[in-house]
């Protein structure tokens, strides 16, 4: 089977802060054209910080699309131009005040990739050493700290439902048991 | 810390086929009126169907806002007011082909809740019978069979990057170890 769609025509509907709005015509295998709502967005950094009492921090924040408050991994949007790894060092330290002594590069995830482009790269942090955070003026969060198998627990209860963070968990236990 | 914003104002900027757009203005905790880009979405659910011989059904398609061909579980949009598990049995239908004699909710996930309200359900199907497929005429996908710790295998190696399908394996890995 050809798997393909070719780029007919795009324009762009909203150019906003986070994320740009396209809507597309694109020609399928079978030659019929099709409408693409894609929605681009600079992608990110999930960091899990492991603590030498084996404990993950993580953060509270409430997130305004689902208008309540949701358990994370520290987390944010790559700069322009920046690489993913000096934005998890950048986040980790924003965040959670903690700069890491190893960053194990855990391999990257796409959000939502039937209409978004965003991938984020996750990392796994240890050998931490903590001190102030600096988060922005505006970004109000709450961190707590999680025992790791009590977060995986709390993943397969249905309780921690943020993507990355379920996905860096879950990638860095199969990761911790097989170094 | 206090943790809320409160919608003081909502537009919609673009109404598609598969997400709207809206841009909202919030009150943060400390006074400050914040913009708020959100992106609407169905919601949707992914399926892991393993079979008798202990493989993953997936299936690679084009995804078009990454312009390359994506490997990702069985997955889809929810119809308007349908129920997540009875979404999971028409895809499962429609994608591979599949009844499955034990359908197993792994719970759910938000695929980017900094921007957009998408959270997909996630299902384990068991005890598989297996029948012709019934793809969409505009849906171009291939159905591939993967051994389950192939599949754990790639994720590690960041060969296989869809986020549902990261959760959805690893959590099923870890269900199974458990179960």
């Amino acid at each position: 089977m050809e798997l393909w769609e070719k780029k007919v025509e795009s324009s762009t509907i909203y150019d906003g802060a986070i994320i740009r709005v396209e809507l597309d015509q694109a020609e399928l295998p079978n030659g019929t054209l099709t409408r693409r709502e894609v929605v681009r967005h600079p992608g990110g950094v999930a960091i899990l910080p492991l603590d030498a009492q084996g404990r993950v921090i993580t953060v509270r924040q409430f997130r305004y699309p689902f208008y309540t408050v949701v358990t994370e991994l520290p987390a944010g949007k790559l700069d322009p131009g920046e690489d993913h790894r000096d934005a998890a060092v950048r986040e980790l330290s924003e965040e959670v005040g903690a700069t890491a002594g190893e960053l194990i590069y855990l391999g990257s995830m796409y959000a939502s990739p039937g209409f978004c482009d965003e991938e984020l790269h996750m990392y796994l942090a240890l050998d931490l050493t903590e001190g102030p955070c600096h988060p922005d003026p505006d970004e109000f969060l709450e961190v707590e700290r999680v025992p790791f198998d009590g977060l995986v627990d709390r993943i397969m209860k249905n309780e921690v439902r943020d993507g990355k963070t379920i996905a860096a968990v879950l990638r860095a236990k199969e990761y911790l048991a097989r170094r």
